[in-house]
């Protein structure tokens, strides 16, 4: 692209830095900030900045936190002895949105890869063993992505910590509610009637 | 969404008022930011507050100029008695890609679009009736999007010149080079056979 201006080049190249944003995309939201309040791009701007330099990690459970230990690690109404594995925090805001987990969570911070180099060391692993090894978790809950590199990171996880006294589970995989039987893949349908539950359990809490 | 952090819900706050991003988006690119080394975050924090500070328009064609009078308008090459009339600054670079325009620009900044509280006032129509006033030009080329907003300022533009002593042409619609004739909408390929020109014409140049 042929840039009028190298100010604007720069923001470009800058933008399109991003993952899933291209040139034509970061040029469309360059363009944009130019026609809008200065205030707007430095609201952008400082937000970003404020973001990088002082956001932290609770350093029980590594989720993005303000604070040195996170809300969720934090509040004495949460049940210490279960907790939730998880790839990255969306997943703890996922979870969290359903108002239906009261235990703890554990971000790993990415899943094992070797494809994109991603080893077991890259991953809060050790932390987790460590917070297995304090004795307080009774049980273990997978919940990361079915994707091939996910299975590898559970299996990985898994051999590590079968010999503790721990209950290991993972979510239930089957079809979404309000789904159709029809247009569901096999993998999916054939797990939800290989793992099906009694009825009973399925009915709403009175 | 509930977030972990008051810094992280700003920046997607932020983000997400970009045109085309929305809430998730804007938090997998907060969280993209957050894994990637800080020198990453700061230079597009200023990367653009530069560019919001630091860049201005072209005085004479408002196309986005680091200096007073853009490359284009500034070089003693370029033809100054053609003007391509153009919607904005991404216009502008499409037809310097081709590098077959040798004539100045005029960059109206949108299109006049009542539903959208766009009147003729808002565009650089003025500027532009008095570079027209300056004699020099000969030529006008209307290169707006054919929407109802370009075809709405084309002719508000038309009526304005109508009487100067000025071609006024506007690029050719026809069937796309490459284009087969059977997946051509109808008022396209329509045009192209109102608008034949010879066939010697069409032959490259030698």
């Amino acid at each position: 692209m042929n840039f009028s201006s190298k100010k604007i080049e720069r923001a470009v190249e800058e933008i399109s830095r991003l993952p899933g944003i291209g040139k034509k995309t970061a040029l469309r939201l360059a363009l944009h900030l130019l026609r809008r309040p200065e205030e707007q791009s430095l609201a952008l701007a400082d937000a970003l900045i404020d973001l990088r330099q002082n956001t932290g990690f609770c350093k029980k459970c590594h989720t993005v936190s303000d604070t040195e230990l996170c809300g969720i690690c934090a509040s004495p109404r949460r049940d210490a002895s279960i907790v939730c594995v998880v790839e990255d925090v969306r997943d703890v805001m996922a979870i969290e949105n359903t108002g239906g987990f009261q235990g703890l969570y554990h971000v790993l911070g990415g899943l094992i890869s070797p494809m994109d180099g991603i080893g077991p060391g890259d991953l809060h692993l050790d932390s987790l063993l460590q917070r297995l090894e304090e004795g307080e978790i009774k049980e273990l809950i997978f919940a990361l992505n079915t994707t091939m590199e996910g299975d590898t990171t559970n299996f990985y996880l898994y051999r590590k910590v079968k010999n503790l006294p721990i209950a290991l589970t993972t979510i239930a995989r089957g079809i979404a509610v309000g789904d159709e039987l029809e247009f569901a893949d096999e993998v999916t349908l054939g797990r939800s009637i290989q793992h099906r539950i009694p009825y009973e359990q399925s009915l709403p809490k009175p």
